[in-house]
């Protein structure tokens, strides 16, 4: 049986523009993302907040996948986290066109009393300060792994670093690894991150793929070579997603062998995703057709 | 016994600045480094022509390997190829402060009659007109890898072209793919560089690794993770210099295995490159220090 999993994040309402293409008030918010990738592998527990405006259709897209909905609270009066940005033509940087935070610089959500003993838990990227709080309701999880983003390393350093010091992982990406630690090489940077408190870090590279580093271990990845990117929102999300779904599926701790196995699904479910708008690739995906993924992308690695 | 290795190319003397340090009139150009590289696993061949100003001790640092120098002239009255070029902070962009192609425009290298019947050739960036001239000379090569540059992309493509047509690999960086075929994506920019002729070709993407792309394989490849890179001058070249050295050594033409550990050298050599300025990094490594540095990345991109 499965390790039991809990995800705390954003469950949103986004708007996406490219420079083909746009997607108007669609689903979004990283622990949707993350919900639904984890739910491939893993039964999930979803712990958020959403506004009376939420769309009853976004709640059966949640619903779709093993995530228990208990722990998802519709609040009266409030108004759904919702983000519009905009790509530029190579995809790689991103414009805020407007941001509502709306629900989620009010109260946190609740945890159910039946989600207390969850042995697996991923803090979607939050203010620090919650993400803290958020922990302080858990009855001691066995892996804690967390995410964060330039605008906390920045405003709420102190918080952060508690966070990094009660979490068993982060999951970062290029820039901000550099940021949290003033390296500019990832290595060096990934090993400043490890005198923080985590005993691994995940260094996402987007296209370029991916590095974990933990004491014992360096392990590099490529990206899946994905011909087509359309929309690359969540892709983060949906990775963490991939490692922590498989984590909790064959639940043996840190692993390192699962550590990096679980980092190939991070990998291959994050393809998905950028294949099309909003958590249209990740519901086109199912077990078999990453399956097939994942054998075509490990003869693309390996053999030599 | 290996299959007979031969390049030409540039052999020059460089200035590198970086943010931190410089290295005056040290040995450069693409050929010395291809040579430097190849020679770690297989007798190279170089053509090329130097002026009378290059120094004697450059001359003992090309003899110190299994170099032939034959078809190294020595031109009286021309001057040696020069570069001086200054590297940004993060090392991922340079200026050229100063070139004189000097000896370079003037008539190519002969080739001695006994490297007539090489097996495995490398034509490492120069003008594709040259480059056509040179194929004319050599009796019929099993493999014929070339090298080329934005500058041809830009103002010699048919005649580039003609080079692709002839030659069976190419090796190129990312953007002069994106710039050889107005593909963004890497998979289509790649394929779209198959059409033109060659059976395989290699993308190089710096510190973000490199691709294989042929009719029947696609591979992809993390970069050794360098935790200094004090010069990255060479790196292509030294790149290009493992994967032929170690064909060459393997004689097997193009087995698609040995294209994807030729490219696991190609890496590691480039890695000790860039860890010193000019040569001195190769002349560092040594056939035991790269095994060693082999098993310890495999050990980073398998198991998964």
């Amino acid at each position: 049986m499965a390790g039991t999993l809990l995800v705390t994040g954003s469950v949103g309402i986004d708007t996406v523009e490219t420079q083909q293409d746009k997607c108007e008030n669609c689903l979004g918010g990283a622990a949707t993302y993350f919900s639904l990738s984890a739910g491939l592998l893993s039964p999930v527990w979803l712990v958020a907040v959403v506004g009376e405006d939420f769309p009853q259709q976004f709640m059966q897209i949640l619903e779709s996948r093993q995530i228990d909905l208990s722990g998802l609270e519709t609040r009266s009066g409030s108004k759904t986290f919702r983000w519009h940005g905009k790509y530029s033509q190579d995809m790689n940087s991103r414009e805020t066109i407007a941001v509502q935070l709306n629900v989620l610089i009010e109260a946190g959500p609740q945890i159910p009393q039946h989600f207390g003993n969850s042995k697996y838990v991923f803090l979607a990227n939050h203010d620090p300060a919650a993400q803290l709080e958020f922990l302080d309701q858990l009855a001691g999880p066995e892996v804690v792994v967390c995410d964060t983003m330039d605008l906390w390393i920045d405003t709420q350093r102190d918080n952060l670093l508690k966070v990094l010091g009660r979490a068993d992982g982060l999951m970062i990406n290029d820039d901000e690894a550099r940021g949290l630690t003033g390296r500019d090489n990832l290595v060096t940077a990934g090993r400043s991150i490890l005198e923080l408190g985590v005993k691994f870090v995940v260094i996402k590279k987007g296209e370029h793929g991916s590095m974990l580093i933990s004491k014992d271990d360096l392990f590099l990845l490529p990206a899946y070579p994905t011909e087509q990117v359309v929309d690359p929102t969540g892709a983060g999300d949906s990775f963490a997603g991939g490692l922590m779904g498989f984590l909790a599926r064959q639940d043996s701790g840190l692993d390192p062998l699962k550590l990096r196995q679980g980092l190939v699904y991070a990998t291959l479910v994050a393809s998905f995703t950028v294949e099309s708008f909003s958590v249209d690739g990740l519901l086109a995906a199912d077990v078999k057709k990453l399956s097939a993924r994942r054998d075509q992308f490990l003869a693309m690695i390996g053999g030599a």
